[in-house]
């Protein structure tokens, strides 16, 4: 039988893939079981998409241009003048979703063996892409003590080597909810053109920024138009994670030069998400406001519940649907694990993504889980109440 | 400005780039161009298909099994049923298109540097992933003379090295036409097992298959079950190239797993394009009887009209939609540009794709073309003409 090859051998599974067997087994057994473990928004997708989709006229759905649809691509400068970003559509490729953008850039701006620095705990799949790329991911800790805000700019400088052509972040964060502040993003600026590296900005949460915070991308660093690739997705925005469509955009010609001929090996990026999401950029305003109200509303209740615990450190954050939270445990993992083969409170339990998998430095995190508050606040209520219960009787709970 | 990755430098441009602007430029001046260079049909898609997405109930468009949907993955196991191939829905991973497939598939077999061996000319966009993949392409010439028959095997087991993981072949062949026989790949089975390879098969086009020939699965070979990965795609079975979604096949276990893995990173396929197909799966078979004889009739219509052009040889492919044309030029691509810069006949003319781009052996394909016969008939006895006239003025012209 022939040997995979070392990608085949190394590519990590998805961080709560061991989980899952468990949360099947307690549905399995009646247990109602509160999902705070995935990302899949419950939000309705805008209607004005679906009925886009509903209403197509096409014989045949036929391969488009690999940079995606021009009428999409024209019409998604607009939408990017909305939210203050200044770019024509010959800046922005249109991908299958956010994710394969982020595969792209790694891969135009990198080298095999070469070294991307992110802040952990980072989005765990950026793992995923960069063994597929061949390339190393450095991370440099940020702490939930300062509700992980950018690490300081010197930790930057001390992890930098010559093999570091990138930094990556993602604003607002997921898994942190972390937004940062153009300030942060200036101090990024520097130590980029220091070292002449790319600066990958993942902003597929641009949209979900809390009590009054304005989103800065890094589209609007001045000075940086040749380093700056930034990643975006209809997946979050517009509740249609499935069409898998997003937009790799730079002012770099030979970055979009390179991606585009990546674009051109896979064909076209896939025609019904781009129909679906062209007629999204037409979504009333009032859409976006009931969704932001609505996370905002959830986040404030399920932080509060969750702080009310004894012993549990929940940060307020101030973008996308994610908080880590600090659990008096031995171990996130143990503990998750537990809660779903062996805790049920009024037959119910939680199913929570341990957060070591969101840390590339070993043993960070073992006390603390990445929680989506993408549920209805009556269920993320519940939730936090199955998670009360169980830390009074849990036997691995550190802090008594 | 920071520097592009290796990959990024060295990722091949489409091989028809240079071409698009001369044809874009005689389009503008209303010259009617014949696009005999691309694999896009004319067919249309299967009703049933877009009925199905016209008919979504969906209120969102949510994430997916990164697998694919299971309603979708046991259905087309009745599919794969239908034409002799038996698998189990686990055995099937849907993919974004064939393309990610074949990307999937180098991923997870070759390592950096490895080699995959495959018979020239081959689908150019292989080259494009196994950049992408950092492995190398070996290519074994197939000749014209014997309209593109598999390489003798002996030559196979000449150009294995020790860096050789895989043999690719695409069946039937995309550019050539030529459908391998059950023995041909009984004779690779062997090469394959002698030097403990995985095969690679590209089926994409395993419905278009004419003169009464049966196409014959790698997945039916037996004792390689632990070596084929079958590449497929609906993309040409229902003329729906647009909506992605492809399928890697397999019964190794630990090709499946890592290659789910690889699909666990960037989340799901496209649902859309799994509503589609999964209605394209009761397409009624009247729809393929009706495109098997109307390519057959195209495929008859263009060869007769080529080798009747003095100078030009053209096979009479049994499979997908494609021959190689041997023209009596100096240069293919020169007299390509020629055609659309030069050449007209009543205010028309031609694109073709000149071979040189399917090969990876310098200098092979220089006097040939590839053409795809995903025209209506009048119109590809148009281009033919055309090409005629073409090459009695051609200043490059090499047999008079
Ligand atoms: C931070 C981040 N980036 C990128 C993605 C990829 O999203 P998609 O491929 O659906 O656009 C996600 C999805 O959860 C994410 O959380
Ligand atoms: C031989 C071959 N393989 C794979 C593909 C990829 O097709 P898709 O990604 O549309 O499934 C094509 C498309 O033309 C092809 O010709």
């Amino acid at each position: 039988m022939p040997r995979l090859s070392d990608k085949g051998l190394s590519l990590p599974p998805s961080p709560i893939r061991k989980l899952v067997p468990y949360a099947e087994e307690a549905a399995r057994h009646g247990v109602k079981v509160y999902h705070l473990n995935i990302g899949q928004p419950d939000i309705p997708t805008p209607q004005v998409a679906i009925d886009a989709v509903k209403n197509i006229h096409d014989k045949i759905f036929a391969y488009g241009h690999s940079a995606g649809l021009e009428t999409y691509r024209r019409k998604l400068v607009g939408y990017y003048q909305s939210v203050g970003i200044e770019l024509g559509y010959e800046n922005l490729l249109i991908t299958d979703g956010g994710s394969e953008a982020i595969f792209m850039a790694m891969s135009v701006c990198l080298s095999e063996g070469d070294e991307v620095l992110i802040p952990e705990p980072f989005y765990a799949n950026y793992n995923g892409f960069a063994v597929e790329a061949g390339i190393k991911v450095k991370t440099i800790p940020a702490s939930i003590d300062n509700d992980f805000a950018l690490p300081p700019i010197e930790e930057f400088d001390r992890h930098i080597t010559p093999r570091t052509k990138a930094i990556l972040i993602c604003n607002p964060n997921n898994p942190t909810g972390y937004l940062y502040s153009q300030q942060e993003l200036e101090q990024l600026r520097d130590i980029v053109l220091k070292h002449d590296l790319f600066l990958i900005c993942d902003e597929v949460y641009r949209e979900f920024c809390y009590d009054g915070a304005k989103h800065f991308s890094a589209m609007n660093l001045a000075g940086l138009e040749q380093n700056v690739i930034m990643i975006d997705s209809v997946s979050k925005r517009y509740s249609m994670c499935g069409v898998r469509l997003g937009t790799l955009a730079s002012r770099n010609e030979e970055v979009l030069d390179a991606v585009l001929r990546m674009g051109q090996a896979r064909l076209c990026p896939p025609y019904l998400a781009q129909v679906a999401a062209l007629a999204a950029l037409d979504t009333p305003k009032s859409y976006f406001e009931e969704v932001h109200d609505e996370y905002m509303a959830r986040r404030d209740c399920i932080v509060k519940a969750l702080n009310e615990i004894e012993g549990v450190y929940c940060p307020t954050p101030r973008g996308a649907f994610y908080s880590i939270v600090r659990l008096p445990v031995d171990d996130s993992e143990r503990f998750a694990r537990w809660l779903l083969e062996e805790f049920r409170y009024n037959d119910r339990t939680v199913m929570l993504a341990p957060a070591a998998g969101f840390y590339g430095t070993p043993g960070l995190g073992r006390n603390e889980v990445r929680i989506a508050y993408v549920l209805k606040r009556e269920d993320l209520l519940a939730a936090a109440e199955c998670m009360k219960e169980a830390l009074k009787v849990y036997p691995g709970r550190t802090i008594r």
